[in-house]
Parts: structure tokens; C-alpha cells; sequence
């Protein structure tokens, strides 16, 4: 990508005081779409522009996960493409951290207790410490959970693509031995892109072979584990519970089973709350703008064949 | 303390196969009470031996509150006296930030919901990332939360009754000038033994100080905090909210608003499960045995006139 000292950059669909920022803080100098090197969209893939001057050489959309962008035909081969993973990965690994916490220390039926069921609880109450935690998909959150489960004693094994080690897992296994953690791990955080690969990634054979206590976090996408086998798993007790941020089908409807299971948590897609959701963009998109200047690799480029 | 090579330590009121071990890790042998150097008491104050032979120069006691202990009458200052304090600091350290946790995120009424009210409940998660939290009280609990709260990218202003940095406390004050951390910290966590000194630390003046978004977390006692002046609050709103592993009254009765509000969490008393429990006590045990045999300073000593 050649060198632009100073890129002229297209903020769409609405201006916004943290991302104009953000993108002067790079080194960048707002632009019409028509004279635009590049472009910043702030929303989502219906109000994106039916067709970019050839100019733009580059375009960083709002999200983590890009598959309505890449399902709708939006991202092309004509240019540079990154998504903003990454940029909201420690919000969303302390997000995960709780919901394992809170799984793993009997909080749900806590929470909805109206009396002092002690003698109950006392013995449902688990710790963190001496736990072994495979993250499946261990790219930025996963990454970002590690140093906060090692602070609590816990021990990861992590699954990537590649199985390249990730620095800080007792243990990295590559994507096509995915099936060798369900027995092995005491507890697991779901962290993988919702690909045509991973879609029931968490399926009931997965299930099937966990410990009666393990408690499954996902705060990737819904598609990633079987719904209906994780209910009838819930149902029958065979695993220890699931806190999901994000379900399959979202929202989860009205009436749902997993509403009410008392071992099971629902948080709707909260993970990366809107507040202060542009704050971090922003500082991604700071960092872009200065690598698309001095034409280094830009952070979280997608690629349209791999889904992600 | 005199040297003794294998300490003749009494285990009451029944053995335990952890405790058994834990003396024997330490160097100890079982001996009867009528001729033990030492005493390690698995059971509360009332089965506890009305006399003590004065052979008797050491009693560990197995909670890390004794105040019930020293009430009845138990303590004496004829011989050492150590609680388990600090042995379960890691597990009450890990439940008192996942009750802050659960705070700041919003989790009580996400649990609680039947619907995916994302729009209301995605402003109300927050962050500990960059949050000022103050432990009051900054001892084992509290120690053993600074890593962790650390890992979140929260700074912790401690609070312990001398005022000696903490290590790892981004400032530590003396308990005397406790009164100025109300209105300094995002969030406060109570961790203080339970003293004439300490009751309702939490009262109406220390509520009126604390932000609309601070939550305050009691793994300590019940009587550190004003429990009428803490509903009202919560009522109003005038805080975030609370998270309370001990109350007062404890157990807390059934119909009390707290186990209803919004803004209040309540476990009861589970922060340090029996789960476990006497495997933590035996490191603890054969520690302080190993420390009697080489005639060196015990870990936890109880101090009757300090009342901990």
C-alpha cells in the first residue's frame, strides 16, 4: 500500500466527535467520499454506500464480527478491508470473565434467591483456581482473557487456527483438534468467528464429552453452539451451565427454556455495551490511519474467502 | 517460643484426614489433649474444651473472624492464639470481585430477566477498566484482590488501620482518615475485621459521599455496614448498588427489601464454601505447625485486646 503522508479520510454515515478525533490523532484529514482515500463507516452494512469511488483503497468498518458485511456483497477484493477486532477485546474478555465467575460460583440462582439458602449453596460454590480453561478461538478476547483467568489461578488451553502458541496458554492446539478439549478442559469460553466452519462448533457429541460441572462462556456468536443439544444438556444436568452473551436464535424469543434454567445465564449481547463503545473504535481507528499513512499493515484486515 | 522438634499438637473436636495430614506436613504428631503441646480446633466455640492443660502453649482456631471466640470468654493471654486468616483470603478475595463485578456489568437484573431488554440494560454495563476502587481494610482478602482487581485495569486505593503502603496500592491510607475515601473512589470493596471500631464504617454520612454509580461489596461482616441507611440508599438510588456476601441481621430474614431491590446482590455467606474449606485450613495448619516446631513468629496471631 503506498505512502500517503497525510490520507484523506471519508467519516460515514454520521460525523462523531471521538472518531474525527481519532482519525487526526492518525495523522488523517477528514474527506467527501468522492475525494476520499479511505473510509471510516460508523453504522451498519444497510445505510454503506451501493458503490465506492475507485479512490478508496481502504475501508474500516464498526464491528467485530463482519459476516452481514461480507454475506450482503459489501466487501470486495478491490481494496483493503478491516474490521474492528480487536479494538473492543477487553471489554468483552471482562465480560467473559464474569459470566464464567459467576457460573462457576452458583451466582444465577443466587441472584434469584429471596431467602438465606446457604446450606444449599454453599456446596454449589466453585472456584477458578487450580481450573484448566480452553478458549476456543483464543485471537483477541481470548487473548485478552488470559492474563485475567491467570490472576485467578486458572490455567488456559487454547485453540487457534493454526495452533501457533499463544503466549501466556499452558497449551495451544490447532482448529482440526478441537475435539480433544471437551474431555479435557474444565470450563470453556467460546471465542472463535461465526464461520461456515464453526457454526455448531459446541455440538452434542462436544457436549456429550464434558465434565458434569463445566460451565460453557460464549461471547463470540450464537451460531456457534447447537441451542437445542445445549438445552437438553442443561435440562439433564450433564454439564455445569452456560452463560451466553449472544444465543442462537437473537434475541432469544419470548418463553425460551433458557430463560429460566436455573443453570443457565443470558446477558443480551452486552458484552461490548454502546458506552464507550466509539472511544475504543476510535483509538482502533487512530492507530489504522497512522498505519495506512505510513503504509504498514493495518490491524484486523478481513478476508472476504476466510469469512472473517 | 521454645523449640520443640515434633511438636505434640491435639486435633478437636473429630479428626479429619486433611488436618491430619496438614500437622504431620508440618511436623507434628496427634497427641490427647491432656498431653498436647498444641491445640487445632475444627469446630466452633461451644464444643470447645471448658479447660486447657497448661502444657497447651498454642491454639489454632479454624475461622478468620473470632469474635465469637473472644466474646465467649475463649481467648486467653496465657498461651498463643492464631485464626485462619489469610487462608481463605484467595477464595473470599475471588468471590468479592465477582460480586463487583456482577455490579458494575448490571448482571442482578440480567439474571433476574425473562426478555432481551438489550436497550435498557447495554447503558447500564460498565467497566472496571480504569476504576478506582478502595478496599477497606486491606488485609489477606484484600491483598489477594489487588492482582486480580489489577488484571482489570482497576487502580485500588487501600485502607488498612496503620496506613503502610500496600503493595501494589496505587495510595494507602490509615484507618483514621478513612472518611476521605468516600467521595475519591469509583467503588468500594469492605474487608475490615468486625470491631467496636469498625461497626457501621458504611453509615449515612460515608452513603451521602459515594458517587450514583459506586457499588459497594461486604466480604467481611455484616455490622460493618448501616444496613437501614444502606436500603435507603439503594431505594433512592443514590449509589449503584450493593453486593453483600454478609449482612446484618445475618442470615438475612425472608420479605427484607434487600433480597428484592435492583441494585443489591446477596450471597449468603458463601465466600468461603465448606467446599474445599478444610483442604485450605490444612496449608494453613501445617504452616503455622512447621512455625511452632522452628520456635517462629505464627501466621494469623489473635490479639484479644485488638479484638481480632
Amino acid at each position: 500500500m503506498p505512502n500517503t503522508a497525510t490520507p484523506r479520510i471519508h467519516l460515514g454515515p454520521n460525523p462523531d466527535a471521538a472518531l474525527i478525533r481519532g482519525i487526526e490523532r492518525g495523522g488523517g484529514v477528514l474527506a467527501p467520499l468522492d475525494d476520499a482515500e479511505a473510509v471510516v463507516w460508523a453504522q451498519g452494512p444497510d445505510t454503506f454506500p451501493a458503490e465506492l469511488p475507485d479512490s478508496v483503497r481502504w475501508v474500516q468498518l464498526p464491528s467485530a464480527g463482519v459476516e452481514p458485511w461480507i454475506s450482503a456483497g459489501i466487501v470486495d477484493t478491490d481494496r483493503a478491508w478491516t474490521s474492528a477486532a480487536g479494538a473492543y477485546a477487553g471489554n468483552v474478555a471482562e465480560h467473559g470473565v464474569l459470566l464464567l465467575l459467576a457460573g462457576v460460583r452458583a451466582l444465577t440462582e443466587q441472584v434469584r434467591a429471596t431467602s438465606w439458602r446457604k446450606a444449599e449453596f454453599d456446596p454449589q460454590v466453585g472456584t477458578l483456581r487450580g481450573a484448566r480453561v480452553a478458549i476456543v478461538g483464543c485471537g483477541g478476547i481470548g487473548r485478552a482473557m488470559i492474563p485475567l483467568l491467570a490472576a485467578f489461578g486458572a490455567d488456559v488451553l487454547a485453540v487457534t487456527r493454526s495452533g501457533t502458541p499463544v503466549p501466556g496458554a499452558s497449551e495451544t492446539l490447532p482448529a482440526d483438534r478441537t475435539s480433544e478439549i471437551w474431555s479435557r478442559a474444565d470450563h470453556f469460553v467460546i471465542a472463535a468467528p461465526a464461520t461456515s466452519a464453526t457454526a455448531h462448533l459446541v455440538d452434542e457429541a462436544a457436549l456429550a464429552q464434558m465434565k458434569s460441572t463445566a460451565w460453557i462462556v460464549n461471547v463470540a456468536r450464537g451460531s456457534l453452539i447447537d441451542t437445542e443439544g445445549l438445552v437438553r444438556a442443561l435440562r439433564a444436568g450433564s454439564i455445569g451451565g452456560a452463560a451466553l452473551d449472544v444465543t442462537d436464535p437473537e434475541p432469544l424469543p419470548d418463553g425460551h427454556p433458557l430463560w429460566t434454567l436455573p443453570n443457565a445465564i443470558i446477558t443480551p449481547h452486552v458484552a461490548n455495551p454502546a458506552t464507550g463503545l466509539t472511544g475504543l473504535l476510535a483509538d482502533h481507528v487512530a492507530t489504522n490511519v497512522e498505519r495506512f499513512a505510513a503504509g504498514a499493515p493495518l490491524l484486523a484486515p478481513i478476508d472476504p474467502a476466510r469469512g472473517y
